[in-house]
């Protein structure tokens, strides 16, 4: 917007900062949610002055040593007065950490019960009193457990929460919480958004950056217990001698923050590290071989966590190069990682262009027939949704339909499909709503978070895994609210029944400010935004529309390629219809879900709206529920998205004198692009579905801007920190 | 090395540490050499309250307002308490700085003599008495000159001078200093080791990071007034709307640190944008094209500086295309940018392999018959040496070699050829040693820094250009050390008289502390550097012996290729001999040099030994004037090479106790790399060599580690950040 009305927002913007007081002193967002800033309100900092004023630590080891550097940062910082450490208890206001088997002090309090539920990662958090004096307990039954809950801790205080009649007793409900870093050895990370890949290899592993035990406290902050260090578009490079010893190198730094780390393996490595002439699962010297390379990386690393692996998927190697299955290639590792405790997260990430079936029914069939025949430390990694990531996508129908194998969750931190680093998405809304799905695998109530943390089936051997957005941009996640995602994901890894909306709060607060106005309206933007996106990019159902190569901006035209690459074999849009008809007159992949929802999702009239176009093919002219057609309905949806980002913008300029004017000024910026791209996805599909259905655009909703070759032809010019395209300037 | 020996360093280092008293806090090298640490000496830090009590800023503008702001961050810093701001001088030890034009106290001063010898962009610093009070004056004829004397006052303090009787008048000998940033827009950085480009073309114009202007600060602290912003293997897209656009963002940043900007420009942008079917420079549409694109640019950017241009060199489009000369390709563009004030830079590296000329010769057949026929706004810009930024090289044959053309220095700050991020080469001794070459020219005297500034031939419009290394790591230039080469780069452009040594101790009291031990030790190691660098890679006159793609590793055998390409065409090593002849009886290079020159490098009795092999071939068993043989000479200065790092990482490693943890341990682990790799560089030439000439390494030199097969074979994984290759381990 040129001319006045781009000046004016700036001439109240100042006029609004004049007004009020100082502005927060300026931050890059390096230190994430672990700012420990001086509590601001008077009366709560007094509170915890007489809470907190001395830190007790019962034992010695890594983990009580990072714990202890954590308390005394933290409080420190948010006491705004050093704290003092005291051998033993000595004074009231001790903050009393360690385990039972370390402390004879924590051993006395007499918390077996609650000890008994906090379980392996869990701690306890209680007010009590030794010998006398007031005590702020944090224990657990482990020296990572007392981390895990020295940052509970943090967080009450970061978050304004009374420490007064603490009773907390929190113990993981998944095992294995994981971040998936798609790092490669260049230094790219595919589908990252935020710089280069941490890892240094050229300097590990003489060189340990403090960048690495930064990360690991943010990790550990959000209960994050591994990480993949590598993309699963693997190289087998990182199971070699001098990349293990790299490897090693890290998984120093991040042992005592409670995190193992993994190395996705690539299938055919016995070929081309090994010198083999095969990698057939069936192989004994392939066993020979795997079994000497795990004895070999445990020697390295006595604790590594295993191996992610993505087989005969989008052409990296596996098991049916050799004409085996899935379980045989998996069983071939977990056989190799067994003796040492490692695990294989398999991925069903798997579709061919060759099979006809529907792409989002392949996983489904492929491994619904392996159920069962996986070794005990497999788990099979499935993605949310059986499409790939998108917006929106309904659950993947492999949630409850292996009840004999682990099946853990894998979903998207990175913004790959929305927006990646400029648009404002918050994911939680997203996460809770896979995991709140009932797949009604055992009658209501089967929810995928139970089928998760193992409840449902019984298994003890669970997991989620995140795709990482974390690169070696200053603020980690290439803006600050990607950087809420990452705090999320950890979050409700941790907790499945957390809720988005706890995320969200727990995350502002500590990040921002405590301030109501701010949390209050920046709760709201993040649980809006995803359904912005999805009614800006893929409304009511609809998905996979990107442009082809960079993921970021639309292409509902793209075709002429493989089919299940393309947009046009998911819109299906021709002059009379849109939608993919998935119900048994289609491709029936309805059928892959159980009774009630096969029926639910078979009906045009009891499918939820938001996945219409999903499982229905529609005339342009159909009427829907709410009377409007589906192109009014569309449009609408479109509008609605743009709408919210107007806003968003308004909202969080609203916020300035709250807000540091560093990271107000880049989420600003943002979202400005956000909402020329907004109004861009929304052109640039609308002038496309006209030339198919040939049909006005009634009131009150505007024309596109431009023509459908100029949305065609506009690229994006590569940067490998991200794709971008030019922004399109709303034209007032 | 394995073992104790590995770990008794650490022992012993701890040990000191232990005995020491607290180390400083750890830093990350964000703030580069303007840290403004409080002054450590507390007899000094007295002096220095008592001289600076206050701030007075005679006049305002957007350069005083910088001036301003970095004297109060400054010598808040220094002083160690916040500086008072009065509106007019009232207190003695008032810094008072300004313009006569904008400060009657200035003005009334009586500094016409000294201001004039200031000049445009000069200052003087001097203690004076306004209104009977004491102050300390920083004036100059412009604001942007008054910026570089407030700079000035604080590197003062930073480096321990005293303040009482300033009398201080510079003026840079130079007047364009300029950063060549080969930036891409796909955001890498052509031989740049320090992360992505600082430019983020997608997010502006709309959001001016923080960092530009702190990277605006680094550059007007050392004078720098000059940024190429693009890569001179030219991208016409920069020369569109769009990105001037975000050029002229980029521009208002760095307008008040006196910086302007600049682009490269590609000779086929008439062609490639502007849709025409020529970029011949005679034809009338392109000249137009031209004109109105300069027009265009200077709406945007009215103090644009101009165009670089690299035509007609490793495939870049140029008017030899359309059979033109350089002159007619630069004048075509001189000519749209005069009536707007801006001058072409227009780049003299040329060379062809279908030339069949020795490749050090073809830049000197090529623009000396153009001498005189550039526009007035046009500089050549020369090469230091004439191959290709080698560790070491003879001056360039055009500097002198034509009078009647402004020729300006392309020197290289990143250390494409001289280890790149990891290897420690501080290259103030390398500048030097080509600005202090005499050239004889007009006989003795004539120096290349006399040519440099115009001097020597009457120029007034003169420069310095340097290739950066500048980017998106934290420490902004891939390590530390390389911050030492930005800066000294800046100070030597300035003042091409001021030393490598005296660049070298500004440096590092700045950076690190004004301990006497520190500066000592240090300047000793960055003096040495360069020279251990020459000797271990290629001593004795080699050039161009680094592997074929990423310019990192040895490469000596490189063949096969492009002939101006290859290793061997540059060292002519056989069984009989090494050395590249350019005597008159081989490819007569030594005549573009004037006499006595001519006749010096000639005889091999009379070069100076580091240029032995640039100009001679020689028998391996030829005797040479030390009593060694040439084979022996090699290897003793390769030697020298690896014993001059081992002194380096044991001189760093005795600075523990005085150099904060953080970047030390950086700089350690980088010296350990260069280590290795010295060894790798030595070993894998001296055993190519032994493959020619078979003949046994004398005591006291060790045998190469591994075949040549081996060093053949070494890859380089591809890093974005950077190219590495696994450093080699020295065995015990």
């Amino acid at each position: 917007m040129r001319g006045l009305a781009r000046w004016l927002p700036v001439v109240l913007g100042s006029a609004l900062l004049a007004a009020a007081g100082p502005r927060p002193p300026a931050e890059d967002g390096y230190e994430l949610w672990l700012r420990y800033r001086v509590v601001d309100d008077a009366a709560r900092l007094a509170a915890y002055r007489s809470d907190v004023a001395a830190l007790t630590v019962g034992g010695d080891s890594p983990a009580l040593r990072a714990a202890r550097a954590e308390l005394l940062r933290g409080l420190g910082g948010l006491l705004g007065r050093p704290l003092p450490v005291d051998s033993t208890v000595s004074r009231d206001g001790t903050v009393l950490i360690g385990t039972p088997a370390g402390s004879p002090a924590i051993a006395s309090l007499g918390l077996g019960p609650e000890l008994a539920r906090a379980g392996r990662e869990g701690y306890v958090l209680r007010t009590a009193r030794v010998r006398g004096r007031r005590v702020i307990v944090v224990a657990a039954n482990r020296d990572a457990g007392v981390l895990y809950g020295a940052f509970h801790l943090l967080r009450l205080i970061q978050t304004g929460r009374p420490l007064d009649s603490l009773a907390v007793t929190a113990a993981p409900r998944v095992s294995l919480r994981v971040l998936d870093h798609w790092d490669n050895l260049d230094g790219t990370v595919t589908r990252g958004y935020a710089g280069a890949s941490l890892w240094t290899w050229e300097s590990l592993p003489g060189y340990l950056a403090p960048r690495y035990r930064d990360y690991a406290r943010a990790d550990a902050s959000i209960g994050i217990n591994g990480v993949v260090l590598n993309n699963v578009n693997g190289d087998a490079r990182f199971l070699t001698a001098p990349y293990l010893e790299k490897v090693a190198a890290l998984a120093g730094v991040f042992r005592p923050y409670g995190i193992r780390v993994f190395l996705a393996a690539r299938f055919s490595a016995p070929v081309e590290v090994g010198g083999l002439r095969t990698a057939d699962p069936l192989d004994a010297a392939v066993q020979a071989w795997w079994r000497a390379k795990a004895d070999e990386i445990y020697r390295a690393i006595p604790d590594f966590g295993g191996f992610l692996v993505k087989a005969n998927s989008e052409g990296e190697p596996g098991p049916q190069d050799y004409h085996r299955t899935h379980a045989q290639g998996a069983n071939l590792l977990a056989d190799a990682l067994a003796p040492h405790g490692g695990v294989v997260m398999w991925r069903a990430f798997v579709y061919a262009a060759e099979i006809p079936t529907d792409r989002v029914k392949q996983a489904y069939d492929e491994f619904v027939p392996l159920d069962g025949k996986f070794r005990a430390n497999v788990l099979v990694q499935v993605k949310n949704g059986p499409l790939d990531f998108q917006p929106r996508e309904p659950f993947h129908p492999l949630f409850g339909a292996m009840p004999r194998t682990p099946v853990m969750l894998e979903l998207q931190v990175t913004k790959e499909y929305l927006g990646q680093d400029t648009h404002l998405a918050y994911l939680g809304t997203m996460w809770q709503e896979v995991l709140d799905a009932d797949t009604y695998a055992r009658g209501p109530g089967s929810t995928v978070a139970r089928i998760v943390d193992g409840s449902l089936f019984g298994h003890r051997l669970t997991g989620v895994a995140g795709v990482a957005n974390v690169g070696s941009d200053r603020n980690w996640c290439g803006s600050i609210f990607n950087q809420a995602n990452w705090y999320a994901f950890g979050r409700m890894a941790w907790d499945p029944g957390l809720g988005a909306a706890a995320a969200a709060d727990e995350w502002i607060r500590q990040t921002f400010s405590n301030d109501t106005a701010v949390v209050r309206r920046v709760t709201a933007m993040m649980l809006a935004s995803r359904e912005a996106v999805v009614n800006y990019m893929t409304p009511l159902g609809l998905a996979h529309q990107m442009a082809y190569e960079h993921h970021y901006g639309p292409g509902p035209w793209v075709s002429g390629g493989r089919p299940d690459w393309m947009s046009v074999t998911f819109n299906r849009a021709d002059a009379a219809g849109i939608g993919f008809d998935r119900t048994p007159a289609g491709s029936d992949a309805v059928a892959q879900y159980f009774p009630p929802l096969r029926q639910r999702f078979a009906s045009p009239d009891s499918v939820p709206e938001n996945l219409l176009l999903w499982f229905h093919h529609l005339p342009w002219t159909a009427r829907l529920t709410g009377g409007r057609t589906l192109w009014e309905e569309l449009l609408r949806h479109y509008q609605m998205g743009i709408d919210t980002v107007r806003w968003m913008r308004a909202t969080w300029d609203s916020l300035a004198p709250r807000i540091d004017p560093a990271r107000f000024d880049s989420v600003r910026a943002y979202l400005a692009i956000q909402a020329a791209e907004a109004r861009w996805w929304r052109d640039a599909s609308v002038v496309y579905w006209q030339s198919l259905n040939q049909l006005p655009i009634p009131a009150p909703y505007a024309a596109p801007l431009h023509t459908l070759e100029f949305y065609q032809r506009l690229g994006c010019p590569a940067d490998v920190r991200k794709p971008r395209c030019p922004a399109i300037e709303e034209k007032p």
